[in-house]
């Protein structure tokens, strides 16, 4: 049997690490690391929700995935200076929305958005699904935060915790946690966004050059799905902490 | 049981047609219909490779998915106009793109590359799953082409067919082939890629506003890969006709 | 004398067809083909004006043209993708916009507007000039289906009939309707667009690397004004079937 | 008969004059004014001709043709700022390469290319046929200029004149040379490129929201050509004064 | 000693020209040269001020400074063409801005917008500081007229009078005003804008491949400061001139 | 005396912070802390020079500086995403890449680039001199990274260190080092990068809408100064550490 380059066994995630309160200004401000992939997510409340949206009463929940140039092994450009969003920075922006958007009740925050914004400080691999495991540790303070505030309808919009990882069959076995080392050779590849309360929230397997039975996906998903298991207690750790920062006082008691 | 408005059982597909020799400049140019849903797919063959994949003796493949403005129901604003090509299309795009180089040894082309070019005409959902199962045909047309241009390494650089098709839940019930009016409403929606050999290219599903059990993903697994089937044999009997336009003398003998 | 290759007489028009219902989505939507030229022409009808004519109870009409990227013989790159739009179809657009707009009172209308898409399927000369052929008709079936709403404030808007040809000199002879083949080395090129009731809307010639006496420009317009003739011929024809799509209720009967 | 604002007889041109050596540093620098239409000209020389011509031993002429923002009535948006170049422009900068592009033997000048820049420092109509006229200058300047540098395979590689005026139908009358005044409320509205050996390069006639018949053409024409016979004059009595900068020797000279 | 190329003392200024009235349209039109760099400065007044700033009762004051492509040497590319505006332009453009913002009271101007435009018609070194030295003198111009239009509600907005220079480094001397020849081989570079009361705007000094001590920053200083004492006497010469163009009557005038 | 909020005098630094070896995959990577501003600094090393440098023997240094949207109290857009970058930002990129280009010799690195990102997790004021006095220690690591390769045809190719701190006007007094609350109300705002040589690379004093004498530049730079002297030691202390990561084996060695 191949072993991993970094002694994990195949069903093993890496070290995972979830810091809160990373920064001072958004309302949500995580760093999550897989290993040595590193992502610092925020969650920032701004006023008001996109025009198409107006006057619906519901908010909005939106999110930004980038990775800094020097993040990957050899530079890579800056997209604002190309003018332009490449596709696959595009595709993760909206996987991560629309993940996060399964989890939350966007009626109870009234006509706020929320941005996340999830910037790769050093990739290795799996960057996508670390993004949204820290963002919603980032989307449950900036969800504190705005009950604080008094701004929610419903003190608990949130309905389960979202967690994501990345699966691949590689030198012919079934692996969980890629880093990059294994992802890029990888026959095929899958990322998986699960909820703690046992369901899927978003599939995607592609084979990498090649094509996959069915009998393969389902082991793939039993893997990933065992990781999320673990994704959620590291989240829910992370989250027994009290709030990093200085909480807002509720809107009613400052007009007092 | 709440029927399906068209009047299909829920794993029905619509009338599929593939026409051949759409049009007449590109190797190959296939109009592909799933119903109301029609996008015309050529594929055009170019001397060289993109510049990063230069004397490598390999071939490339690149498709383009794009949507004409009067396509939808309101018309949408042309891309080319906005000066940037959206999230959505580029994900498709890429999307397309993977799937073909699935079936396709891309040595055997030489450094040619294939584009294929997928312009929604009329759009009433799975637009995306009708090109990848059109491109598919046109693809066969460029490899037909070229092989009669005496430039092929391999006489049968396609190692499978590729099709795909969407599936969802609507109304609670797991249903194949959605147009427009179910897949707005559609609880979960996933694509399905898959090969005439019976394994997997690219799966993608997702819940809208809701999650779903790993249950729903095997049954609408089951849907998907049963469609595909048929799409297979849809395929092979537009193929089993002629070339539709006038193939190239061989390289050889034209220098004589 | 110099035959066209084609087996024409210097002063025939190609084939020309017509062919309306070709979407179904548009208020109008026409397949027109000069040859093996291949327009898709829409036209939707869109609520409210462009800002600058808001509060004018005037009504608009745009026009945009492009040409697909498998449309001509060797396969041209996708202008969304480039990120701009290019001279020569920015011209052609406005060139559309402005014929058409020529023969259309815009206060019967109300504040719509109605936007004609002009997309090349396969080019081979002569392109603009087809547009603007089949976006005529195009744009009668949206002031049908507009009347049929009961937004009209006068039930004929339409003045007189648009159509245009191209017109050149190739081997020094005059020469109607130019296919790519012969367009390519034409010494003069112009396209005329002209009215049925027998007036000029526009006219844009060029000596093509030479230049050119008034003599040539008086039989360049002896031609083209016979081919438009022929044209109008064509579109009456088209025009004298039924609308081809499902015309809405007048919004007063609705309202009962 | 209702009079011209300014004056002027239906048939008479504004006060034309031509300035060169406006600046220094290009080959050709033209000052041009039409009234109170002013354009600066410029013809720069570069080395090398764009990839698409390379090796092919003939020069390249381009133009780009720009209006100041406080060159209107109203401050008129950058295009730089705006991030592109808008329809009318690019137009307008394709015409006059067009024109200018039929008076030069470009195998004459080598691989060489030469840039024709049309800055409009106040506008007050006419401004792309104005530029037409003095870009023809300044061409001539710098065909001095690569003559002197013993860059010119054919001493006199330009085989005639270049001029352009507009002319329109307003208040019911043809009219000369229309300033901003007239040409915004012009019900026809033509420009007309011609050389002085009495031929047409362009003809550019738009019915501005109206039509017109072919007995107004022939009058706009023949007013058109009159007016171009007084430009080629004006041009003729510019370019006899001696090169306003100082020549460079001969590269053979130089070498000695 | 070595000696300036123009002949100039080290402590001497270019030949200062200002003309007002260079051109019709806006408020103020002024072509201001230092030798041979000639810059073209307008200031036109516009309704309304930016988003950011409405209902605020203040009005704003803009600059955009652009190069011509045959302004320098070798004629550089157009900006609008490239589409996009490059950092050295965008960086004179705010501090053109910032200059002017500082001698000008905008509660004065009420809710109005002043845009300079700084276009280089020919470049030869100085061109941020010739441009911040004419659009002074378009300003007062734009107040002038604003006052005459019954506009301001301070009679006097204008606190002091606004000149920049440009002072450096070369041949190990410290020199004023430097023309293209000194300035691209220039140890230290400072740009240098003061008022007419004493006091400084702005300072910008950079070593250009070197560093400079202390010392010289203070010699720079003192000739910068004296050369733009020379400027305002120039400044205040041309504006002893009557208005150079026709003023509007006060608005309340009009009314009656 | 009013005092600074945060407990200050005013010529006193805030707590700087500079981390080695932040990120692994960079040459250098460097977090540098000013307070509550903290700038992610990385120095990544890649072969060949822009085309405008090729064949010089010269390497280039080259610098871009960029804000994460939640690094500012009010999440700010991606200019990504905009599409364009904005003027400050690149005027910020500008001057560190001329502020570090002052300390090195570009022949001595060769035909390589240095390319220097200044990513901003966290803004409190003072992001450009925080960036500068990082970047210089990222630059430093670079180069001892491209000495362990043999790279460098000179052992020490740093003439100095490059500090910078901004300095500036509020309430009345000269203050070191501006946390955002002093920044956006000072009266007078500089920044100054110097070096450990006692000498000058930049400096740009800006009136914030009011003007201010000689007399308080020179105490302003005396503040500036003193505040570079501190970082300098600072700078030194970490430098005094090991490399913070594996250094690669010599060429040569590598080649045995």
């Amino acid at each position: 049997m191949s072993k991993r380059a970094d002694g994990r066994a195949d069903d093993e995630l890496r070290d995972v690490k979830i810091t809160r309160g990373f920064t001072s200004h958004p309302a949500g401000s995580v760093l999550v690391e897989f290993g040595q992939t590193r992502v610092m997510c925020t969650a920032s409340v701004n006023d008001g929700v996109p025009p198409w949206r107006r006057d619906s009463g519901l908010g909005w929940l939106t999110a930004e995935y980038a990775m800094l140039p020097a993040a990957t092994h050899t530079r890579s450009g800056r997209e604002s200076v190309k003018g332009k969003v490449g596709g696959r920075t595009q595709e993760i922006s909206r996987l991560i929305g629309r993940s996060l958007r399964a989890c939350i009740d966007l009626a109870a925050i009234g006509e706020n958005t929320i941005a996340l914004d999830c910037d790769v400080l050093q990739a290795d691999g799996g960057t996508r699904t670390a993004a949204i495991t820290g963002a919603y540790v980032a989307l449950s303070d900036a969800i504190t935060y705005l009950g604080a505030a008094g701004k929610l309808a419903d003190p608990q919009p949130i309905s389960c915790a979202i967690a994501a990882v990345s699966v691949g069959v590689v030198d012919g076995r079934v692996r969980l946690d890629l880093p990059y080392e294994e992802d890029s050779r990888a026959e095929v590849d899958m990322n998986v966004v699960a909820t703690d309360t046992g369901t899927l929230v978003e599939i995607q397997g592609t084979g990498e050059g090649a094509t996959f039975p069915r009998s393969t996906l389902d082991k793939l998903l039993d893997s990933a799905l065992a990781g999320c298991e673990q994704l959620f207690v590291v989240q829910k750790e992370a989250l027994a902490l009290p709030y990093p920062g200085v909480l807002p006082e509720p809107e009613e008691s400052k007009k007092r």
